[in-house]
């Protein structure tokens, strides 16, 4: 007998079918036992008119004859007649995989993630990731965008950070990409517009419910731009689309998060860092600290700000300080200690950070000497811009806080399947 | 005025437009000059009737007349009126970016790659890999598998294989990924079906035209199957199909190196490990080396033999001998000495692995012992198999080799944009 997808079932209503599959539930009465069994295409119930000993978790194999059922799902439940069970557990559970939550402590639950991430609501999360970054792929080349895949292993551990993990390389050092900053710089001169979905590494000792030190990084770069608002502007637009698309294509993901919809404003508010700093103060009675140009409690007043005064989930923040900014970052034009860059606020917490880069070769070794920065092991780097560099930026954002957002989830590292952070390497 | 994308001029023959780009060819002589412009949508030649001062490569906006001109590619080309360059070199280009061929020798081209890959053949490369790594991740999703995105730092050098990247990793050491093949197996204890376009890294001291020690890895893992050759029956599917799209999206781009058709068949042949030895011996009178289970020269010879047999470019090459296989490779049914592992070759080349795994807790460790396999650092990997695993199988497939073949580009090195080797880690 072939296999039929649990998708397909509603299709052959009256017939006898063969599914496969994982029982996710189990209800085992006396005379009558229900199981919930899932296939990568969806689940169905099945029913049991007979004594069955399965256990929750079990891989199935099921014969039976699909019926009609209104109050189903899907339109339908199977009325088992063989069941075989393809592969068992030869140890218990370590928690209740069938409970409507997990409700676990988040080391218990990524210590377990082997088996926690088989709980549909955390499914969920990862199938509504998948559809994030299969959406920032498609959106993207509509937009003119080409994929490019850099280098993670670099040769020097430039950009000016302090945050790069070490490798041995053969009888040399290299270093693990911060992210793929120069080379999607130099693949604008190729093709102007790019995007990478990369892994990207950072060796930051921080202990916070949004930062790992592994993570995948959606970036994008695209030149002839006139403005760095251009580049809000495209950014404003592939975010919209992505999030429209996964709204309607994720529903019923959402729902499990009781997230009905994922609004996004034609035009994302933005604001100039030095004028929140003055906004916090009076609307807010807070002090952004003054070592920092905007600090989580800011950013979680900005998404207030955003939300109160403009109805926005998203707002941008602009103008942050040239004395905080990487060397390649384009100075304002207005002030010289501003620059075109801005970060990007979704409910509250920055998910994006973006520029307009320096394209210019005098300016950009200029910009680096005042910073302080070497220019050893970026020589291939600073080439380019020999080389009719056209005016351009892009951003960088990080699509785990982009999920963790989305769903209120508390760490970042509940939006990563396996994630790695100063203790965790393992699973 | 407003910037029209190249692609667009064809729908506004007559209008006078603004364009932007590169400037990939001149021809300046002394009453009339021509310039071919790119921008991220297409080139297209603009003519001058009068003086100007450009250099090739360039960036520059231009404003002039769309004109009917049917021997020209699009169907139209502009006279030009104003000339503005936005960027321009300040050192002469190190090779003529506008010869139909570079033809550079392989150190050459990587060195400068920066600007090499300015160039359109070497452009169109990567335009191919972007619909190769565009349509994979579509046709996957279309078959029901689901995108993971999985760590690449480690905390143990595990798989058995000695070609691990060490990292220092706060206090600790860990290594950077071969594989995702232990999370991509766990995965399919969640999704049953899953795959993973990722960065894998693998410390070979090769100075071969096959071996880098980065590249992406287009992996795949399916579960409740009933045989390996189920896996490969899938992979040939999805190989197809991908092709299809690649050769239709990307005609243009495969015609640059005179590829005019890239036929997958329908059932791609498949023939035994033992049995490829003795027509290799027979057929060819080339002894495959005992050495080895398949050296280069046998898959070259393999690769003749789908042609001159089955009008193939492509061969499976199954029943790989236990003691080369990884651990959880699942032993044959037949002989205890093979396994269920297959790998594909793409003209002459291997480009995928594949097989299926051991499910069963106990057949793992005991195989892990007879391997002499230490599970210190994979406890949370064999955990898995405590808990239901169907049985599954998935290949790993290397995207820059296939384009490699694609093409039939001389070294691994031109499919990847900044490739790293041995001594490579610049640009």
């Amino acid at each position: 007998m072939e296999r039929i997808l649990i998708k397909d079932t509603k299709e052959r209503i009256g017939q006898e079918a063969q599914i496969m599959g994982r029982v996710m539930n189990a209800r085992l009465l006396s005379n009558v036992s229900f199981l919930q069994v899932q296939d990568y295409t969806g689940t169905i119930q099945t029913v049991w008119e007979k004594p069955i000993e399965i256990k929750v978790g079990d891989a199935v194999e099921i014969i039976g004859e699909i019926k009609e059922e209104k109050r189903a799902k899907g339109g339908c439940e199977i009325l088992g007649k063989e069941l075989k069970i393809i592969s068992t557990s030869i140890e218990d559970l370590p928690f209740d995989l069938a409970k409507k939550d997990l409700n676990l402590q988040l080391t218990t639950l990524l210590d377990g993630r082997i088996l926690s991430l088989r709980h549909p609501k955390i499914q969920a999360i990862f199938k509504l990731y998948d559809l994030l970054i299969k959406q920032y792929g498609l959106v993207m080349r509509e937009n003119g965008f080409t994929e490019v895949k850099t280098p993670k292993i670099l040769g020097a551990a430039s950009e000016g950070g302090a945050n790069f993990f070490k490798i041995k390389y053969f009888d040399q050092s290299a270093f693990l990409a911060q992210s793929p900053q120069f080379y999607k710089q130099i693949m604008v001169g190729v093709f102007e517009r790019v995007f990478e979905i990369g892994s990207t590494f950072r060796a930051e000792p921080s202990f916070t419910t949004r930062h790992v030190s592994e993570y995948i990084s959606l970036d994008g770069e695209m030149g002839f731009i006139g403005s760095f608002e251009e580049i809000m502007a495209m950014l404003n637009k592939i975010i919209k689309e992505v999030f429209e698309r996964v709204q309607q294509e994720g529903a019923e993901f959402l729902a499990m998060y009781e997230v009905n919809d994922l609004p996004v404003p034609a035009k994302i508010p933005a604001v100039k860092l030095a004028d929140f700093r003055e906004i916090a103060k009076k609307k807010y009675d807070y002090e952004i600290p003054a070592s920092t140009d905007i600090d989580p409690e800011g950013e979680r007043l900005a998404g207030r700000y955003a939300k109160e005064e403009f109805n926005s989930d998203f707002i941008f923040i602009t103008n942050y300080l040239w004395k905080d900014k990487p060397f390649y970052t384009m100075p304002s034009k207005e002030n010289a200690e501003e620059t075109e860059g801005f970060d990007l606020l979704y409910k509250g917490m920055e998910i994006v950070t973006g520029s307009q880069r320096i394209h210019d070769y005098k300016q950009l070794v200029e910009n680096m000497k005042k910073k302080g920065v070497k220019p050893d092991g970026m020589e291939y780097y600073l080439d380019v811009f020999k080389f009719a560099m056209p005016p351009h930026g892009g951003w960088g954002m990080g699509s785990e806080r982009l999920i963790q957002q989305m769903l209120g989830l508390k760490s970042i590292k509940e939006a990563i399947l396996f994630p790695r952070d100063v203790k965790r390497l393992i699973p």
